[in-house]
């Protein structure tokens, strides 16, 4: 389609639909709703209840059940989805066969084929497939990003990651599917890589089948290893990411409102041997810490208004279907070495981890 | 030797030396020298500067580099061992072979096929072996186990410990050998058990070859997890165990003065099958958070008296010789998982879990 | 009127109009849209961009820069009114006058004159003059008095309160009508009396003659004394309050999102003196610490729904007009104590502490 | 004396004697005992208990009941006193007319005129009087100095400083006496100047006429002013002291083991005025937080140190009687104040003032 023409509304406006209601998608809704520029034409829910409290809070919303109602209206440029993930892949699907721009909640799908099969769809047709790794959009995340590429931190030697807290249980999917996605995106974001092999050992104690706990590790090329706590059985809410890098070292705590990135002068060099002495010679180096300023945005701002930059202008997603797929491939492999007992199983980079 | 007969001073001290004036001896010296009933005659090291400057500070200490000289004086009961790890066996076995109670710090040996010929030469000689596991003699770990035995966590899922700092480097041990006893040492201790498979990844970056990150998965008998994260290259102290149980959750950080043990009336309970939904019910329990007055005392000083107990009255130790086999065999197996890439190891309990 | 008589609207709904959409009056506005029973049917403010924001996000409000738009409808049964504390008695006058119910935000007028010739129209009128004294719905408060009326401290000692954070100055009125309101309202309620002395230490630093930083000490009856600090100079945002018993002690900490009380089993008990000895006997108690489980509402949530519960059903207010009454005399002689270096000065409880 | 002539031992020590051996003189005893340079001759307290605790820890002093021994023995250079403050001045005087070198703790008497009595008798024997504001030695407390000379804060608008916990309660001084010593030695230090007037509201709780809370507010030349909050009645140790400045803010937090200071890049920039607009125009300033590497070392034992230098070297005392002096005379006013029930007090500065 080409750019502006056709699919915008008599007002100019970039016109969404909103298909699921529950937990997420209000918040999507709200953002949208303040976003100049867009307008949200549909709220769409299975629930009489959650479509009634949608159009208490927006009343000139059009609410409905049924999501082909959004498809065939030729205003709607973009769907915006936050379903459960089952049916992800079903939607956006028709959402792209019917011509719109999709923005997908995490995980993209629930598999790696269903996750394939989309991207390949997008590309058809010429459609912005979006998922909404929300994490990568947030200031802190931006700031460590910069750390890194500035070479601030130096080589990363491991990032050990802690996702957890009581509830909430999800029937349909395991903690691994439910809250790794988080940390997995963030990472393949900061190293700009892809894992290439993943270990996990998880446990359920509370459904059967349904993994409540679960320790990941990820080796990215050039030998960085990163380790993920996610737990659904925890009596603290925890988000905190620790990068050790050979220069200095950065706490990312998610859960800190006014200090959520600490920076480290710390590290150990390694001095060059001495003869006379034949030993090793390590030197810590203890310095300050500083707590940069980060200018707070709602993350979730940022990447409502890029995704309708790219639908729009056809700007590059910073979490296009393709980072969705990658994030898919990497849960599935650790949900099968989970199975396995822990056993450490390859990534087939592929195809997915071509195009960003 | 009959209780209390001969080996006792003329003033009916418990007469001991302190082998290693390093790190670590000079606390169990101090203990000892305060702790009544107690008597330090030796202080032993090889460097002469060490030496000087305990001799500064316990001018009526006898100093001596020969722990011969110690053996060899009958005057002595027993002898406290806080040399390097790798010469604790030889040092270990002269003092039981020349009829002294050996108190030995942690880990007991570096290999088990060690820890098994001293605990085999102790009995022999019917003399005290004690191994330095001094986290079992803290408030805090007491509280815990009586908390445990008592029911009030309810059964425990899993364990999540983390003991990660910057350095200080080790050069004859890697990270494992370093700070992973603590962690188990206080498991075997509150789950009265030892683990039957231990998993380890593990890398070395500052020092090759000498590990300084590890991940370790324990399994218990009855399906108790334990994970435990040691780590040299990390920004922060932390000392931090979270037990998750089915009845409650607590979280103990050693690194906090007042509030160490915190106990969660948090969790989830499985609620019984309806047959009209058919579906999993849960229910959350958020309840309140209670921090346990604990009254402290230096655990060291218990440890000591209770060895000293130990040796003249009996009394059978908390931490024994085959506690510390059985820490040892449980490092030793972690080391060979982290060689094999984080193969899961059978443990054979054998011999070392008997006596307890 | 009789009770749900004329003014409600034909839906059945209690309608209201809110006056001042800058910063706190959205959030008034998006309570009051919440609300079962309640339609916002007016935005008023004299900002053109604050009207159009708010049509944006509520299209179907009537905007108005005219409050006697809002006066004259008889639709409307309630004003909400939350613009500068300068404007608060004409407007208030106006709205009760023009026979509405009336929530003016804290505080609740510039003087206590102003504030007591409001509190006599809406006696004359009858009709609901409410202030927002919003913390004093919060739970936790609600968690404190309870714990108070059940005798769970014993005596109160002394509170200690510090309300402190960098900016927002205000233009029109200095740090201690600008924070301290919130303390001394929540005081009023815990201890449901009012203070008989004021003693207040300020200085202003950023703009001359309105004061930043000011200590102040209110006596309350019984000898109860209360520390309160405000500042709009400080790095930290703090909002903590510690209330010293003569059984536990109890910290309030509204910035923490799950801890926000915290109950010590910690106190003096002071032992019979004892002939022999003559000496006072003092024994500390240092027990358990207790962080109970707070069912967390949005304060301003109950807020919104007790006004109208008050306007509809002749319910007494929790923040009734007196009580706004009675935190601005406080804040009235805490101000000219500040002029006057710091003199003591009494409260005339009089008129004001009558009727609650 | 001539620099090392006469009262040294044969050894050429400096010799020393610690006068009370309760709470606080261990730690005196045992950093002389550590010094090199330095050696503890005798140890002197009026309770056999806590002299043989000493004996046993230290066999080689003389234990003493008698101060006249310490006195009379030529050997001893200085006399290091750690007894109840209400006979710091006889004893003082004594040991310097005695001819000795005298390190009191603090508060250094417990009247100005006593004080004032001690700086001069020091004066008139060329003997050091020497007073144990320990803090500043803190390499925290240093720290901050450096910081202020640097003009890194900018000009300090105020202090605010909290120095709480529940007890231990004196019997012979209040609460003032006991812990504000500290922080008005600190704030003298770092300002280099006393104050000029003190306000000071206190009450006493658990034991009549002695208070056991006060608030002191001080006020410095220049403006500057420090408010104190002392308690034994809190149930938190908290020791923090906030520092405003135009430039930057700085909270000093020593409880802290790690991050006993922290920088905050925040202010308010007052621009300049506009015409058009005749508005008081301000600019937040929020940037990022400086956590510095501090270096630590027991501050008594650089206190020990120092005195040993006085002594011997003729060094200026960085805590001399005269600063000791300066703090009694602060906290002699503040009680007074107190008594008034809060009104403020002019300070004369006077003699006190002049010699630093």
């Amino acid at each position: 389609m080409p750019k502006g023409e056709t699919s915008r509304d008599g007002q100019g406006q970039f016109t969404i639909g909103v298909v699921g209601c529950g937990y997420w998608g209000p918040n999507l809704l709200r953002n949208f709703n303040q976003l100049p520029g867009a307008r949200v034409k549909y709220c769409c829910d299975l629930s009489d209840e959650r479509l009634s409290h949608m159009k208490a809070l927006y009343p000139h919303l059009v609410a409905t059940k049924d999501v082909g109602d959004i498809i065939k209206d030729e205003e709607v440029d973009g769907v915006v989805i936050a379903t459960p993930v089952s049916t992800h892949y079903a939607i956006g699907r028709a959402c792209l066969e019917g011509g719109k721009h999709v923005l997908l909640e995490k995980p993209l799908t629930q598999s790696a084929a269903e996750a394939e099969s989309l991207v390949k769809l997008a590309d058809e047709k010429k459609k912005v497939l979006f998922v909404g790794h929300t994490f990568i959009y947030s200031a802190a995340v931006e700031k460590m990003k910069e750390l890194l590429k500035a070479g601030e931190l130096g080589d990363i030697y491991y990032v050990s990651s802690v996702r957890v807290n009581l509830g909430l249980f999800q029937e349909d999917i395991n903690v691994i599917w439910d809250l790794a996605p988080h940390d997995i995106s963030i990472m393949n974001f900061l190293f700009d890589s892809e894992p290439v092999t993943v270990t996990t050992f998880a446990r359920s104690y509370i459904q059967p089948g349904i993994e409540d706990v679960a320790f990941l590790i990820l080796q990215y090329p050039g030998g960085t290893v990163a380790h993920i706590q996610v737990s659904w059985l925890d009596p603290n809410k925890i988000r905190r990411t620790t990068l050790v890098g050979s220069k200095k070292m950065l706490v990312y705590d998610d859960t800190s409102t006014l200090e959520k990135i600490r920076v480290y002068d710390k590290g150990v060099d390694v001095l060059p041997h001495y003869d006379t002495f034949g030993e090793f010679q390590l030197s810590y180096r203890f310095g300050d810490i500083v707590v940069p300023k980060i200018n707070e945005v709602e993350p979730l701002k940022k990447e409502c208004s890029h995704f309708m930059d790219c639908a729009l202008n056809g700007t590059r997603p910073q979490s296009s279907g393709r980072d969705g797929l990658a994030v898919v491939k990497v849960v599935e492999r650790a949900c099968e070495s989970a199975k396995l007992g822990g056993a450490p199983l390859p990534l087939d980079a592929g195809e997915g981890s071509g195009g960003r």
